[in-house]
């Protein structure tokens, strides 16, 4: 007891010696302290745990009976802790079973697939009725015969690959593995080759017995473990008939308009995943050519690019899409100051089958923030700004709810979203990791400092940054979840953390039986997130003006233009870089140290009013806002942010300005004078912005 | 045929254009770019692979009745090609053959394993009666029962995490994959953590069915293919029992002491290896705790360190060391102008099977080289300088033929030696890499300029070159073969070079039907290695002035003690660099600069005699000599060169600068400035012989 007290004080000891941070007046500062020490003592240790069991009782996927327990749950649970709950519902078009499908080798013998996870003996989640097979949401219905192509992970330059050895994929199946990119564009891939059917499995060197031991002896994928997930690839995000518009139920009075489903970006292809035991049967009879070396998986033989004329599979799909009702939950805790100014956080609430570490340890650290923010406002400490916790639907049928919701709002959040901070699946494991804007790395570093890990006498800073660098490693947000529609088509500063380790993702194996055996079996990691989660929302709360980081706007803006010259550089040896664009962060970054210095001297002057720090915060919150475009990326106008999207070519990578990012993949030179005119453009406008503020601080 | 000329003619348009060669003057370099046309001409293309049928027609083990054959045919072919043949017999106490050997699971249930490369259909030389089993010479003798531990590649790191993961390898039987070092360091380190015995695999994802299509399929190794070879690991290389002497034979005139074999630095504990097919039935039945990722291979489960109680295997080895006879055959052509300076190339001769790319590849193309020698001389073209081709006698069990012979003629090698070039199994693949110490590595980069590169219309250069970039990729040399006497013990500069590829090393698949299949089926490679090394060694043989690069002495110690420093840097914040050898580099640089201008200027002058080239070649050949220290290294004395070594740690890998490398591997400071004094003297010493010459020149 007495080394946990001296690990307190000493924490305490360090907040106070800590200089009050960006945003607040000393008085604030010090109120702020005590308010997170009290949010730190009110955390109930063992309503993670709870929350998490209650939440992951049956599979939830969008538009079942357990997904409408969740739903109802979720609304309880923040409703008592005093919080102003809203459904939002939507009528999105998606299959919300798998149908029927089949996978079986045809010649040279036949052999049906199994395409089910094998029961566990002890681990009674395994053997539940309401237990799915493996499918793939969105795929196309059909029934086809053919001869298989390997294509590796099934990414662009796979087929690249394909066709420059002079394969033809034309009419057959392609057999590809999970990895390298979102399992839709394989699909799309494959289809665009002319494949007949696509069937993806995971390969042991990516998940299974080449990494650890697998389930139930350890946390990997074992031979019958299946990835489930959706194929969605639309040039946008959300609901595939309502781009840029909310999908609002179809007997609601607003009438949207909706694509025709015909009309829709749909794949057109039978597809369906399978686990490695089973894929294994196919991969040894295949008799073509060796794979380059790289393309070799896990599995005890040398794998080839064609399966031969003998050997001949079948994959049949009837999958049936059609309105299914979505209904993302939204929890709002008023703020007192500012009400007007939104504070975001979310996770999802779908599931492909119990969902314990994906979403619903998210979903179960938030609940837990729920209720230790209705204590602190029971102990008098309501938060400045309004706390809006977000529950989305249909995440995983192609990140659905959030989008749609963000679509409604959109002038709303235009107006009020100063931070939109997603926790999807946020404590799957023992490590930790955070991708961020560039305002808010350090609201995450310096959040992270005040928290204790667990398992050591390391704070989180500590134990994240293990390599000892000047900062922790923060990633770029990418795709594949709910922060996308509010960064890349609003302009809200986001960030997306927790913790992270091996599991048994979108397989039917994530149960909370594997969560309290392989996950975190001291439940320890689920109030350590909720306490960087409390601290940064309560942070961005409270503080007189918001405390975004402006300074590092300039700075990660220098980083990514020189990384997009120097790649520029080796395809066009007389590019000559950005000169506009350079120009103008040389600017941003004199203006931007300015209004930092004149914000912390108007703040320490001390007097100011409530009109005008809502003047200033709304000025703050127009800044990420000269990042977006009406015209958005030329591969799809509904990526409006110019400063970040996903990767086009394969989903779940992260763009950083990404007209630049576009342009390389395609290694063109014809728009970069354009794109330097628009970034230019933008980033002056932002330091125009910034320099109004300065003005108006002084005045 | 017409491509062909002018492929031809623009060849020699090229090196007429190309400025005339350091060490040459301009009418010496115009007889010599005849002398290196009329080379080419010369090569009979069908010579190699004759030689190549006929070298490995039976297996040749140093000791057995196919090596005496292949002595005697190399004799008879070099002195058919005109050049005065010597043997230099020596008595080497070494095992002649594998003796007895048995490897066993002994329980959960018997299983005896087998130890001998299975029969393949259609390749006769599988089933060659004179085949032994897999076997390591020099293994301990002894009879042990016991449990297993796993220590991925037996690299010293590799039971220091053994040892932190508080596994005990006392008494048990260690199996370790073959790789990562000089198997000798697996016994090493195994019998001093106490191990009772050890087996040795080769794991598939090093070289088995992850890597690509197996034997009889493909050139990779299947799962009855068993790597051989040597463990010794004295603290000095060659004979175990006569360090620093050469190992004449124990009848000859003058008497050579030996060490008492009791003492000799030999292995105790048995040791064999075997093939994957194998090692899997044991690693298969362990049960302990999985590996650390980096250690799994790539058999089809989860790795495990311990194999578990009820899991033991028996190896039992009985292998008699005794005095066998090696004969090095050494050719020489002498020279006309400079007959006491040496241009020395070599090759083994002894093999482990039937040895087709290791070593009688190399033999072949040494032996097609001398031929075309001798064909040259007969058009009046003989080398000024003398080269000395060596056929060494066991090499494979402890680099031991060629190390008696420069024990034997070290001060006639101080004198004499101009360079050593290696061509150990040159000729095993359609790749080509090099080794080299600084001032050769211009000589292999200008030669291979001067080389077309067959199945292309590359010259070599720009095959070798892939990356474009300002030098080609030449390695530093390691341990592992017959330069290692000449250049670390000695001081001849030294390269190695040649053609490689996948192949089945060590194993009795590699015989002339492997290579013939997927070594080099159109046989062209065996005459372009030719080519590069008789261009090597007619531009080294009769330049006026040995033509070594002189100025990269100082750039590549520059890099090598930046390097050094970086290393210590992470250990030591307080290291503050090498001042001394530093400010000696800086002198080096400007007076290597000034030397090679100055010899440029003699020789553009024209106006030299025979004794003074003698007496510039004399202190050129004595340049390299600054680097060899009596006291040598720590590590072991035999080890003179304080430039260049092996890795004591490991055998393979090169270290240069070894007296800092060994200091950097024990994290040690307390030699760092003993080794700035002695590293400063070198190459002031170096500098100093510079300045003298250049003083010579211009007398």
């Amino acid at each position: 007891m007495k080394r946990i007290y001296s690990i307190l004080i000493s924490f305490f000891l360090f907040q106070f010696l800590n200089a009050q941070y960006e945003g607040y007046s000393e008085e604030s500062w010090n109120e702020q302290l005590k308010i997170e020490e009290s949010f730190f003592r009110n955390i109930d240790k063992t309503s993670f745990k709870k929350h998490l069991k209650k939440l992951t009782e049956r599979p939830h996927v969008v538009g079942s009976e357990g997904n409408q327990e969740v739903i109802r749950y979720i609304g309880e649970v923040m409703h008592l802790a005093g919080m102003k709950v809203t459904n939002y519902p939507y009528d999105v078009y998606l299959p919300k079973n798998p149908g029927t499908s089949l996978i079986e080798i045809v010649t040279p013998y036949r052999d049906v697939l199994n395409q089910k996870e094998d029961i566990i003996e002890n681990d009674p989640y395994t053997k539940d009725p309401e237990l799915w097979k493996g499918w793939n949401a969105f795929s196309g219905s059909g029934d086809v015969t053919a001869e298989v192509v390997y294509a590796n992970y099934g990414r662009k330059e796979d087929f690249e690959t394909l066709k420059s050895l002079g394969i033809d994929v034309n009419g057959k199946i392609v057999i590809a593995r999970y990895g390298g990119n979102f399992r839709g564009y394989k699909a799309k891939f494959a289809e665009a080759n002319g494949a007949s059917g696509l069937i993806i499995y995971t390969d042991p060197q990516d998940s299974g017995f080449t990494k650890g031991l697998v389930y139930p002896d350890g946390p990997y994928y074992n031979p019958s473990t299946i990835q489930r997930g959706s194929l969605l690839t639309t040039d946008f995000t959300g609901d595939p008939l309502t781009p840029f518009e909310p999908a609002l139920p179809l007997d609601s009075k607003e009438k949207i308009e909706r694509v025709d489903p015909k009309n829709a970006q749909l794949h057109t292809i039978p597809v369906s995943p399978i686990g490695y035991g089973e894929a294994e049967k196919i991969l040894s009879q295949m008799n073509g050519d060796p794979v380059p070396q790289s393309w070799q998986g896990g599995l005890p033989f040398t794998y080839r690019l064609q399966g031969g004329s003998s050997l001949t599979v079948r994959i049949k799909v009837d999958q049936k899409i059609d309105f299914v009702r979505a209904t993302n939950v939204i929890g709002m805790l008023k703020g007192t100051d500012a009400p007007d100014e939104w504070i975001i956080l979310g996770c999802h609430l779908d599931s492909w089958g119990f969902g314990a570490t994906d979403p619903s340890s998210g979903t179960a650290m938030l609940l837990s923030l729920s209720q230790t923010l209705g204590k602190l406002k029971d102990e008098g400490y309501s938060p400045k700004r309004s706390i809006l916790i977000g529950h989305w639907d249909a995440e995983e049928h192609g990140v659905i709810g959030s989008t749609e919701w963000v679509e409604q709002m959109r002038e709303e959040l235009n107006a009020k979203g100063v931070i939109y901070m997603n926790f999807d699946g946020a404590v799957s494991g023992k490590g930790f990791g955070a991708s961020s804007a560039p305002t808010l790395k350090k609201l995450l570093v310096e959040a992270s400092k005040d928290v204790k890990y667990p398992y050591t006498d390391q704070s989180l800073y500590d134990f994240w940054n293990k390599e000892n660098k000047n900062e922790p490693p923060i990633g770029n947000l990418g795709g594949g979840s709910d922060h996308i529609a509010f960064y890349m088509h609003v302009g809200v500063p986001s960030l997306s953390g927790g913790a992270g380790g091996p599991n048994v993702y979108h397989s039917n194996y994530d149960s909370y039986r594997f969560y309290e055996r392989f996950v975190d079996p001291e439940f320890q990691m689920g109030p350590m997130v909720e306490h960087i989660a409390g601290i940064m929302t309560l942070r961005m709360a409270n503080g007189d003006i918001i405390p975004y980081n402006l300074n590092r706007y300039a700075s990660d803006l220098e980083i990514h233009f020189t990384n997009a010259e120097n790649k520029i550089n080796i395809y066009n040896d007389e590019f000559n870089g950005f000169p506009l664009s350079k120009e103008a962060i040389k600017s941003l970054e004199q203006t931007s140290d300015i209004l930092t210095q004149e914000i912390r001297k108007y703040l320490n002057n001390g007097s100011f009013s409530n009109k005008n720090l809502s003047s200033i915060n709304q000025q703050l919150i127009d800044l990420e806002k000269s990042f977006i475009s009406d015209k958005g990326m030329y591969f799809g106008s509904w990526y409006r942010s110019i400063y970040a999207s996903s990767d086009p070519f394969s989903g779940y990578a992260a763009w950083i300005l990404p007209g630049l990012e576009y342009e390389i993949a395609l290694k063109s030179s014809d728009r970069l004078y354009e794109w330097d005119k628009r970034y230019s453009d933008a980033i002056n406008s932002l330091n125009i912005k910034m320099s109004e503020l300065i003005n108006y601080l002084n005045k």
